[in-house]
């Protein structure tokens, strides 16, 4: 990605994670880019073409954010599955402003969705991606669970956390009682998945 | 409450529902429930007065729904504590106009208070009475569990279904699967307040 594509897309990020996707105008946009309203279209095309292409950098922006802590200190002590299931679903509830913002761009663009389907594809490609990231490390934790409750565990695992999530940024609920309750739900699912009734009773698919 | 004052937060809810809190204009609303602005600001003093009373207004709508259907059959069959939780927690899932309505502007008076603060007493004691219904059915279904790992549950069970609903309002979450996740969460909170290690290795509280 050029230089100023990611100039104009951080500028993105940052305008949707203080005015909202509504508020946000290609005007302003320029102005917190410091660069041309041409160049805005040139590069995305229209408003839509912005979004889309924001939709994708903040989550590549999360992506990197998990690799970078779980690189950090992979050589000395490699991560089992637990750990690494704790970090995807934790790395979003960490007080920095950079974890913040993106936390706060990606739940508004989640949240204008429900108004405008324009990123619904998107944004469902990109919870699917997640869900299986998720789902990849509870049937690591949980080799003798079905596949369909595996699936079912990492949805719901990921629902909470965009349900907690909402609730940390706009003040309701402190970061650590957020980070112990999504530990917990990863105890409870990982407890339900291990149990012989799981395996016998449990449904492969829900629908 | 006066039959006008009804009307302006039933115009009120339809609005938010169709065009966001940011697009809630005081004009707007008056066109909608044909009144003038006048009687809107001395019904409610100024914009921030109607976002709370119709916070209110749709959270008692969505109690009187609630009601009406326990209501149905409670002379019939009376309802367990099983049955009063699942439907506590999926009479938001139903495709009638009223509810998704409800749904959707409640969600989105939620997602607003990321980014304006003024709701956020309003929205935290709400939060707090419905965290504490769900609670008192899983104290009666699961006794001997610890309340403060029976208040942690009834936390999770109300986050993830703020994170389903915002998934089933976009269209990325088919209704009955977000029934059949819900139906399971119960079943897997419950499961593990009924174990013996609930009671005896879960902390009483979080944080």
């Amino acid at each position: 990605m050029t230089d100023r594509r990611t100039e104009i897309l951080t500028g993105a990020a940052r305008v949707i994670a203080r005015q909202g996707v509504r508020g946000l105008r290609v005007a302003d946009l320029a102005a917190e880019a410091g660069v041309s309203t041409a160049l805005i279209y040139y590069h995305f095309k229209d408003r839509a073409g912005i979004l889309r292409h924001a939709l994708a950098f903040i989550g590549d922006r999360a992506d990197r954010y998990t690799a970078a802590e779980e690189g950090a200190d992979a050589g000395a002590h490699p991560a089992g599955p637990r750990r690494l299931l704790e970090r995807t679903l934790l790395l979003e509830f960490q007080d920095l402003p950079e974890v913040r913002e993106n936390s706060t761009a990606w739940g508004e663009l989640r949240a204008h969705s429900v108004f405008d389907p324009e990123l619904r594809e998107d944004l469902a490609a990109a919870g699917t991606a997640w869900a299986a990231e998720v789902a990849g490390h509870l049937a690591e934790l949980c080799p003798t669970a079905p596949p369909g409750a595996v699936t079912a565990a990492a949805e719901r695992l990921t629902a909470l956390l965009e349900g907690l999530s909402v609730r940390w940024l706009s003040g309701l609920l402190p970061l650590r009682h957020a980070r112990g309750l999504v530990r917990e739900a990863i105890g409870v699912e990982v407890a339900r998945l291990d149990s012989p009734s799981s395996r016998s009773s449990h449904p492969s698919r829900i629908d």
